[in-house]
């Protein structure tokens, strides 16, 4: 089938939806910009106008989802309850995870390019976990509790670790061997919200 | 360098030595009876006498690395004291994927054959959940907890969850954007088995 050329801003576009095909159908090891240009019936010097090379495509693809990601974590709807804000961050990340595997993917389970060559990709990586660090400082600040920083940095990890668990064991397929009852993985996501809420709530005692 | 041609018994475990060898340096995806027996010096019909497939092969691989995980979790000491043993079965999870990063990525990380067709695989996946689900469940009697049996299944969900989190978001590279305190990831391990810890005495309070 024959389609207009790209140019220019519209090509730097292209690359990108056409990129994220590769890693979709063949993964994230085929992807090259000669595969990409082939695709898009350009030339094999085409897409070096707007990527210096694969891994500066990838490591673009890998910041817009670290921005999208953000984007949805801080989401809202901030009522001014730490608690309650951390709980809707939390279902914002898995929500995330559910509906863009692929990114999810990208961002937490292939190889990242290089963080020190790719300044902007290692910026949106560090601002979506500033969000949740800055949800652990105000849960601290509403709660009375003065913490060290390093508490808090190991609590946001300690956070994200759970999330990412829960996020990703109900994907791995030893989990299909163990023949769960239908429903259940469904109601882990609530029942394992409530269970890391009730560590947090131990850690940030709630004020009476 | 030729190397003398196993037979038997001897020839099963080459095919599994060498099995193990083309994953952890190839990938998964590059597994083949065909490769093995090339790499063996065998002929290409040797390795059948033993596997019926591929996936053959690999669902023994999985299904040791499954009986061995479980070995572990099921280590001791044992000392009768449920929240004890529940922690000391947490650090033997977090111990094995650290020692065995191979296995846990194929049991853990890596699409397995089907579990229908792999029962003795099957067996022993089930074996290692329900030692953490036997664990949740002794935490039940101790502490007086009359929960549904749907409950403890999710928490041995939740815990299996965390753990695996905790296992695998440190071997993210996106962790490494984050310019993270030297040290502060190998504190994560007790800082979030404490965590997890009281979540787990909020649902199971330890009895006066």
């Amino acid at each position: 089938m024959a389609r207009p050329k790209a140019a220019g801003r519209d090509l730097r576009e292209a690359c990108i939806a056409e990129a994220l095909k590769i890693i979709e159908t063949d993964g994230v090891e085929q992807l090259s910009l000669r595969e990409i240009s082939r695709r898009l019936g350009v030339s094999h010097q085409a897409p070096y106008k707007h990527f210096a090379s694969r891994d500066h495509i990838l490591a673009e693809i890998v910041r817009q989802a670290f921005d999208a990601f953000a984007a949805e974590l801080d989401g809202g709807p901030h009522t001014g309850d730490a608690r309650a804000d951390m709980s809707a961050m939390g279902e914002a990340y898995l929500r995330y995870a559910r509906a863009h595997p692929l990114q999810y993917r990208l961002m937490f389970g292939t190889p990242l390019p290089n963080p020190a060559e790719h300044p902007d990709m290692m910026h949106s990586a560090r601002h979506a976990f500033a969000l949740l660090h800055d949800c652990i400082g105000a849960l601290a600040r509403q709660t009375g509790q003065s913490l060290a920083d390093e508490t808090r940095v190991l609590d946001a990890l300690y956070v994200w670790a759970t999330l990412h668990g829960m996020a990703s064991m109900p994907q791995t397929s030893a989990v299909g061997t163990l023949g769960l009852p239908e429903g259940l993985l469904q109601a882990l996501t609530g029942h394992g919200m409530q269970r890391m809420g009730s560590a947090m709530d131990a850690a940030y005692p709630p004020q009476e």
